[in-house]
């Protein structure tokens, strides 16, 4: 059973999940390149994934299916409770559910090549998932998260998304909720103002925006997020207009064949964190310094705009 | 100038540093192999890298040389103040020196070859140029940091740590100053006394302790402490036995050609942070469930202290 870990000091959480190391002392992520044949992710090879949780469309061929990981960093077994080990050791079983989410049916096509009704269809399933597992006991956040290509930490080729759903809020979410407190307003709304006629802003529709940030960490680091103050993917007012626009940033990743992770922000109960997407190309690799806490970022984010833009 | 920019929300600090990517869309570090004839790092080469700053011994052929990072991430130039623009963007020149420590004259050695005498050696480098680069106006901490091997963040082979001092308190060391406030007396020194006697031990000495983390973030993640609270390497009242167990650390490191970061973790001024050493092997990569703040490790580190005890 996994293990949930917090640090002696820190507010730093981490899984022991060593069931997914294959062999000891290995645990680089090799990408296999699977055919259309011997792709556990591709029709005709359903039975090798383990229980189905949902395909769309229901009958017929499905373009979307939804499977538990066969290597799960969290398990719905044991006891979500945190406790406590000789009065010192902060530890709980990592419990939850870990999905995947396979995209297409295509093995051929990425999340950048679908068409926007595809990824709309997508948003849907997310907020469904997510709205089934927060219902459950012991699961406290849904996390969705999408690795792209081997240096953003994928191992199989098959365009998917992850979802862990579990025990503990990310410290990501609960440093936000905290930075929001301080202000009397949300200041991702006064971010939105000002970004929306700087260098950064990249793309806009009705109701979404998508700009570089100001202290973006990772060169072509992007953020959407919906211009009224939205907090959950539930309450996204127009899914197609999300849709729209991560198409219009995958086609640009798609361009220089980015590997990127892309993750989902939004507000756990009782909260009121701006929802947003973070889309984080893993062009260049962190070292000892960022892990001291300082991030080095080759790429200015005015110019990674001018890039989205498609002024050079 | 590379620029100090502050996120909109979060306290989270960014150089973005744009003279470190070569050509535009290129930051993939490339390692590349050199020769003794044309590593800018070996005997012979002198000029190719920028003005010296220490050269030991001082006279004869050198053992170990400190020069200026031909690229770097900060610069003393400028104004190291933080500033407001339009009372919202936060941000400051990077302000600072940023050096390279050649850790030996021959090419062909690694940190994990060297002669505990010449790693001690070393330790008291770093000592003395921390020391003078904080007695600079504008720099408040000086992070010492190794990035061994490509999956590490180096791109030059020839064995060599990095220093950064600049205008900002890293986000790491900011939170460690954080935490120890809500504790009555050192927690690291309460962690030291549960983990001396506990499956994590790895290494002891008089003076010095090494274990693996309860809540190690990396497979193999190790942390070196001196066992009597101390807050500087200055105050370090050993360096023989510090070099001593980090040299017995990387011996079990190069048996698995483990790329690492080494990082180094003491007090800024006035704050009582418990002096420690984390080396952080990169077997494995973080992908898009990591950067939203769970980390995912799949080596118990209680099996990680048995191989650095040679136990299996």
């Amino acid at each position: 059973m996994p293990e949930l870990r917090k640090d002696y000091v820190l507010d730093r959480w981490v899984i022991i999940a060593t069931e997914r190391a294959k062999r000891p002392h290995d645990f680089q992520q090799e990408t296999i390149e699977h055919t259309e044949t011997t792709c556990v992710f591709c029709p005709g090879n359903e039975k090798n994934t383990p229980n189905e949780i949902l395909r769309y469309p229901e009958t017929g061929a499905w373009n979307i299916r939804v499977v538990p990981n066969k290597y799960p960093a969290v398990k719905r077994e044991g006891d979500a409770t945190i406790k406590t080990h000789n009065t010192f050791y902060t530890f709980a079983d990592a419990y939850g559910s870990h999905e995947i989410i396979i995209e297409t049916a295509d093995h051929k096509k990425q999340l950048w090549d679908l068409p926007i009704q595809d990824i709309e269809t997508l948003l849907h399933i997310y907020q469904q998932r997510i709205s089934t597992l927060l219902s459950m006991p012991g699961i406290h956040y849904v996390q969705i998260f999408k690795n792209h290509g081997p240096a953003a930490g994928t191992s199989i080729s098959h365009s998917h998304t992850q979802l862990i759903g579990h025990n503990t809020i990310p410290k990501g979410i609960r440093d936000e909720h905290t930075a929001i407190q301080a202000h009397s307003s949300c200041p991702y709304c006064a971010v939105i103002q000002r970004e929306k006629d700087s260098y950064r802003r990249c793309f806009e529709n009705n109701t979404m925006i998508a700009f570089t940030p100001y202290a973006s960490r990772f060169p072509f680091e992007i953020i959407i997020l919906p211009k009224k103050h939205t907090t959950t993917l539930a309450a996204i007012e127009n899914y197609a207009d999300l849709a729209s626009i991560l198409k219009q940033i995958l086609i640009k990743l798609k361009e220089i064949n980015a590997p990127y992770n892309l993750l989902f922000h939004y507000s756990p109960q009782s909260s009121n964190i701006h929802f947003h997407i973070e889309i984080l190309p893993r062009l260049a690799l962190w070292g000892g310094f960022e892990f001291t806490g300082t991030i080095i970022n080759p790429l200015a984010p005015e110019d990674a705009a001018k890039f989205y833009r498609g002024e050079k």
